[in-house]
């Protein structure tokens, strides 16, 4: 597989083999090795010092159920540490059967003009595209998969990275063309945006699959890989059935969805659609096309997205996500669902993550810059962002530095990035993700809710965390979507057999617990190059003394267990048995 | 001598002893010991458990010359580190006589209300201040002269400080009443805000000087301070004649005053103002009173201060120091001094420190919100301040948060605090201080500009700026005016006897170095426990690529020297010989 050099000083591409350096590297761990290597770690994550990291997975393009997970990464100007952020759609396997894992953009553009990275089977170029500016990133699809047809994949930014706001993330498409999902945390828009690089346009002439050292081997694994994705209840019938609105009724029975910039974790009154079956129900009863869930990837077996209809069953905005649909919705005092699949639809077109804007926008309304549950005062805030006006500015800054500029203290944040939609008082094990990780507030880089534990409880909540922040930092540079989760629990040999079949590596079972090992290890040196300590690993204040209604729960787990978390066994644990990774 | 401990919560002050632990500590040394003991470096610096600290120095209300300085200490809102600033006027004296070394604020009020400490021979106590809310500082000077006479003392904040923006400092009134001798620096006034405490005064019934152990050794010592400042040229003659804009002549002559955002070192054109000479004739042409200098505090010998008349000879702000002249004046493209007294007026009147709202005023210009020079539209920018709107409080954020929020990289601070008056490339010392100063971008902290040696040449810069820096640590203990420095530099004997007349101790000519090294340790392990990391030592990149014109000089101090410049020695001299401290 190949690795594209995209200099943005120079304006070249350049193709080289991954080596044995990157050889089997892909995702998360290749943007940590990459940055390790070639980014200074103190540097500014907007000037040039900083790379830009576009990488699809181990599997990718091989037609494994779940495995074309698109990572972006870089420095974050959100967070000022490493980040990865990854989103499905269909960019990472259409560049794995052009033969690319990775494409790293470096330096800055000479001039201020736009451009935009075509890849196909002739080779890669850069191309002025400066008749993008200022597009809305469903105007930027449109208009490139007029030009390239529409199996085209194509990931882009919208105004919010063009203006290099840290809330901005990049948007791939899906396979109807939505720009729509998107590598959101941690403002790699922003990056792509420093870069001058409006768009990547993978062309679908690719002559075929990404090759596959022993196809029978991989046939039986992958075979195996179906079996158990079809077999477990969670990944073979609840996602295809609730999608991640599955979620609200875990978290609603612990008293943890966020009301009113984390004041609340559940509402008084009743909220039909706010369940997994109601807000199903919905989208059901109005007759949506793809409703109630769909594939964001070719080939994915568990179909957990969906598309939102409004009541005449006409699109609003596909898919609709938990974490969306509450940070943009209850967290900021609203409970139409219609009103918030219209806040989501807007953050996509700006290419605003829905997450960082829905915590930024919380901290907001309680500096009292709207109203908690003003529709059109929020959509006003909201369109500040794409006209960069110094208040759109102040929210594109994300939730830590709104709050500091608005004087709010309270703000669910850590290290610079706002909180996904579990408030830790009542999920104690996402307390400890949110505090550790090396990405921030992250619900991705530690997910803790599938555990059979009782979550209020403290105990054994930073274990829990240090678990799933290793599984998940393997998942992510495998680029296997983290779903497939709960049907691999038991099965400890699927993966590393499907990897070997595919690289011709000698991986054992014990080799997804040592690659996401040596991921962290990678990132938390980085961080610590960077300037992150210890210090940084911290709720706020307020989630330890303010109790949450209705559960009234505050975060107890003790901060020397988050200090010693990630930082005892991982750095020395930087071998993986069988091969490289 | 006492220490107050004015409690918030309980809305209570209590009196005591300052002990063995802290007898004979004072001035910027005690903020040190103090904020280490009780204050946890981690906290929200405008939360309770931050504690603002008002000290006096060692020889305050001695009736020793220059040595009634006041400092003001806490936990930084800008650097998020510890700091102290320093303010002339008449505060640090009339506590002295009223027995008080220290005033500590401890806790958060218990509801909206402002508070106003009232120190007197009675004893001290907090009263209700609502009817001095939003009033501008000299209002609430007016006010409370009225109300206790015009021989009372007395600090206060402004509106930026009641709205606990980080630029906010607290002014201290002089001689004549003008609440215009700021403790300025890394937002005291948004601490003291935070405490709900809108001013302090102190009542002018003392029965009569502070303690003296040995009269005769004390008049003897003071004999000698006297003498030398008299005979030197700097303090003898040239601070009486040309106050602080002296600076001018040699600034400019180094190319290194900066203009618009630190993008040029001097002008093309001619500036008539712009030198000692100048500046001094002007003052002197219109007539005013009190030109061209006047002490700020009582008996003191320099006499550096001035009030700036305009035309008519009425004043428009009294002093007018170098800093401000440069930072609300070229930096922001303004070159005529009658519009920059203004903007220091409003400044003082809102609160704020002078030097934070020129830089940051820089970097707004620099983001397009104004135009350089144009005065009338920066008068409206820094009229948002008080009004606490979004933009005014990305500005009362300071520079440094301004610059992310507006996307402007060239931002002249470090560790969140603005520089002051002298571009780094031109006087490299002064980048040294800069970088690596516990206190941010300051310039008191390490004061080159004395140092008879080549300001453009790197090498030697490093061991001059550590030397100053130790210097000026001790001298902010003892609150003795920096100014006096020259005049003591080869008689080391002076202070000590000084000192040790009046304590009974029995320092050493080594006693300075000593303490200076001592208060350097603490802060430094404060900051480094407040999370502050080597990767904060760092000048802005912009200022070792981008050349300075007119005399195209960049920063090129080896970092491998800032790194470890405070580090290596300072940690392992915490002992000093004859005493405590």
């Amino acid at each position: 597989m190949q690795l594209l050099r995209v200099n943005m000083d120079r304006l070249t591409v350049e193709s080289q083999d991954l080596g044995d350096a990157y050889g089997s590297w892909a995702g998360r761990g290749l943007i940590a090795r990459l940055l390790s290597d070639e980014v200074p770690a103190a540097c500014d994550p907007l000037g040039p010092q900083n790379k830009l990291v576009v990488t699809n997975g181990l599997l990718a393009g091989t037609r494994t159920s779940s495995a074309g997970r698109l990572s972006v990464g870089a420095k974050s100007p959100l967070t000022l540490g490493i980040k990865e952020a990854n989103a499905g759609g269909v960019m990472g396997d259409a560049m794995a059967r052009q033969g690319v894992r990775a494409i790293v953009v470096e330096g800055t553009a000479p001039t201020e003009s736009l451009y935009l990275l075509e890849i196909g089977a002739a080779g890669a170029r850069l191309l002025p595209a400066d008749d993008l500016r200022g597009l809305g990133t469903y105007a930027v699809a449109a208009e490139l998969l007029q030009r390239y047809g529409d199996k085209a994949a194509l990931a882009c930014i919208g105004p919010a990275g063009e203006l290099r706001l840290p809330l901005a993330g990049v948007a791939v498409n899906d396979r109807e063309g939505r720009p729509s999902r998107f590598a959101g945390r941690g403002g790699m828009g922003a990056v792509m945006g420093a870069k001058n690089l409006k768009a990547i346009v993978v062309l679908p002439d690719a002559p075929g699959d990404a090759p596959i050292h022993d196809m029978a081997a991989f046939r039986e694994a992958r075979k195996r890989l179906n079996e158990a994705l079809r077999s477990n209840p969670v990944t073979g019938r609840l996602f295809a059935d609730l999608g991640t609105a599955m979620s609200l009724d875990i978290v609603r029975a612990l008293g943890g969805m966020p009301i009113c910039n984390f004041s609340r974790g559940d509402s008084d009154g009743e909220l039909p659609y706010f369940t997994g079956d109601g807000f199903r129900q919905l989208i059901v009863d109005r007759g949506g096309e793809g409703t109630p869930t769909h594939a964001c990837m070719p080939g994915c077996a568990i179909r957990c997205s969906n598309v939102f209809p409004d009541s005449e069953g006409t699109e609003i905005v596909g898919p609709l996500e938990y974490e969306s649909l509450v940070l943009l919705g209850p967290n900021l005092g609203l409970f139409d669902v219609d009103q918030i699949a219209r806040l989501n639809y807007l953050c996509n077109d700006y290419g605003v993550d829905t997450m960082e804007a829905g915590v930024a926008l919380g901290v907001a309304l309680e500096a009292g810059l709207a109203s908690f549950g003003d529709y059109e005062a929020i959509v006003a805030l909201l369109d500040e962002v794409p006209r960069g006006t110094v208040v759109g500015r102040v929210l594109g800054n994300g939730a830590t530095v709104a709050g500091r500029v608005l004087g709010v203290t309270r703000v669910p944040a850590v290290k610079g990035q706002g909180m996904a939609a579990y408030d830790p008082r009542a999920v104690k094990g996402f307390g400890v993700t949110y505090a550790t990780s090396t990405m921030g507030a992250d619900h991705t880089a530690g997910y803790v809710m599938g555990a059979q534990v009782d979550h209020h409880s403290p105990v054994g909540a930073a274990q829990l965390s240090r678990k799933t922040q290793v599984l998940r930092a393997a998942l992510d540079t495998i680029n296997l979507c983290a779903f497939v989760m709960s049907a691999l629990m038991d099965k400890p040999d699927i993966l590393p057999d499907l990897i070997n079949a595919v690289h011709g590596t000698d991986y054992g079972p014990g080799f997804v617990g040592e690659l996401g090992e040596a991921v962290l290890a990678s990132e938390l040196a980085f961080n610590a190059a960077a300037g992150i300590t210890v210090l940084d690993d911290r709720l706020p204040e307020f989630m330890r003394t303010e109790a949450l209604p209705p559960q009234d729960v505050v975060f107890d787990v003790p901060q020397e267990e988050l200090d010693s978390l990630l930082r005892t066994d991982c750095e020395s644990s930087m071998q993986i048995t069988g091969g490289t990774p």
